[in-house]
């Protein structure tokens, strides 16, 4: 089985002598291009731009901002070089507001290095600490997908939206490694096309069976028996259960609930403890002409404006389950599995 | 207030010289391409390409792919030239198959010209009788409009669907007229962005309210209280209430019962009495590819199928009402109106 560049962070997101390259995920899979960040501003930046997305890998990606940072401090003045730290922090945290893992990384990242900074250099101290977290996001991803992988019965068909992460690409590589057949349908993910670029691209490159849908098609394929299970991330989880993620899971999960089909969220981790109610969660909105241009050409009239909210809230009651690396929790109101057709 | 191109079918469908002239829509609003058809072939292949779109548009260009048959015929053998205009009729009634009125005029044409054409030449009475549809349906059009209207409360926010037609346009208008201050969202409507491009543009020219947003946008937009009703329209309804438009249709019907918001039709006539039941309906199957690809440039990976049901099936109990000429029918189920917040 072909090993698909985003089920690995370090694919797509490295150190290349004095800059961090990005593999710009706007592009994917038509051009592989190299974006290169050579400070904290530029990281930002690619960020902002959605040159790289997901909850866990903007974390990532911010972490290595701090890092580009941290190699140009003097390490004389251990106060002053905390203060270029925390100027770089505060850039990169109000880069994107709606996930969460970024600006707990992100003040991780500081509180590691104000704490250690006598006995090694910001730099060392930073780059050791990503090694573990990449090292652990790995094991989190592989754990998480091995939780999912048990709620597949052979001949499932699974829809999902946006792209997933690492943990839906392991859920089908382990499926498939216990003789599971198992079929894709991916919402292209309007506007930036994330499950028609990233989701349908990475899962049909393991020889997966892959259909892509506009997003306006998933309760028609729900209706016809074509769907047996969804699966999507989450960006945030807050205390009450509210899943936020990419504009659209609700409505999906509306959908499913409609039609009595189970709806799982691919967590990684447990909810935000900082966020007690899905309502503390901000939606971060976009700028709307990502949705009044595709590629640069305009797709309407001169007059009308557009929204662009990047993330929306599943309540918790529409939420079959939610897997993290440690097991699948299910909520209390499960939904009875639609029988195949 | 501006008159929108799209109000008006003879705008862009008309008779130059010996061509039919249809303004391409799937360049709208960039660009007023105009395709020339100079016979039946032409014709159906613009409606097959989707140059022209909605029920009771194509039906009325099929029926000049008929006209320019009739016009070649030599008027010498009755029975030659029928069977000539049978041919031209069987190739247009096969365009598309969800909606009806197509099939249906293709069916009268045809059947006046063979009442007729002792007494007339067939090109005449086609024209004469394209002439009595074309004002019919503006009447349709503007009382569909009108008893539309009658629904909207000063202040609504609407939701609307691809492009349900002039009397959209109409209810707008007249809403306008009677002082009632009422805003638009349109969904784009992928893969083939008639929101985005027909309703936006010629809601927008009206000078109202526009907001453009993406297919999975709308379970956000509802649960912020931004919709207050939504309209769509209806390429056929079958006898037992299930009504076909555009895929995405059904599922705005779950989100807006999902979230207590009234989901209306302007379905302009009357169910079809040839259809008995929604499962009778036969739902389009376009090519894949107008899902893989963006204005020609693929947007996904090699390996990647798609799905294009052009169609979806709304089941009569998520319809709040159905509005024709005659009036508004409301179902036995009313949705109680969501106040506004």
């Amino acid at each position: 089985m072909k090993q698909p560049l985003l089920i690995d962070l370090e694919n797509n997101v490295y150190l290349d002598g004095d800059d961090l390259v990005i593999i710009d995920r706007r592009k994917l899979p038509r051009e592989i291009v190299k974006v290169r960040c050579s400070d904290y501003g530029d990281v930002a930046r690619a960020i902002e731009d959605m040159v790289v997305q997901g909850a866990g890998d903007i974390a990532v990606t911010a972490g290595f901002g701090l890092y580009l940072t941290a190699r140009r401090l003097s390490g004389k003045d251990a106060r002053k070089d905390l203060a270029e730290l925390e100027k770089a922090a505060e850039r990169l945290r109000a880069t994107r507001p709606t996930g969460f893992h970024l600006a707990v990384l992100v003040d991780k990242i500081v509180g590691k290095v104000r704490d250690g900074i006598g006995e090694r250099s910001a730099s060392e101290l930073i780059l050791s600490y990503l090694r573990k977290i990449l090292e652990r996001q790995r094991s989190i991803s592989e754990d998480t997908g091995r939780h999912a992988e048990s709620l597949l019965e052979n001949g499932d068909t699974i829809l999902t939206h946006c792209f997933a992460g690492p943990a839906l690409l392991y859920m089908l590589r382990y499926s498939r490694e216990k003789g599971k057949e198992i079929k894709v349908f991916c919402t292209e993910t309007r506007p930036y096309l994330q499950g028609a670029r990233l989701t349908a691209w990475s899962v049909s490159e393991m020889g997966i069976d892959t259909t892509l849908i506009t997003d306006n098609m998933a309760a028609y394929c729900m209706s016809r028996g074509m769907i047996q299970k969804v699966f999507t991330a989450a960006d945030r989880i807050a205390m009450d259960g509210t899943v936020a993620n990419k504009v659209g899971t609700f409505q999906l999960a509306i959908l499913a609930r409609y039609h009595n089909i189970p709806f799982y969220i691919l967590a990684y981790g447990p909810p935000d403890r900082r966020t007690a109610a899905g309502k503390d969660i901000p939606i971060e909105m976009r700028n709307p002409n990502e949705v009044l241009e595709f590629r640069g050409i305009p797709i309407s009239g001169p007059g009308v404006k557009a929204l662009y909210p990047a993330f929306d809230l599943t309540p918790r009651e529409l939420v079959t389950g939610i897997i993290t690396a440690s097991g699948v929790e299910h909520w209390k109101n499960p939904v009875h599995q639609r029988s195949k057709p």
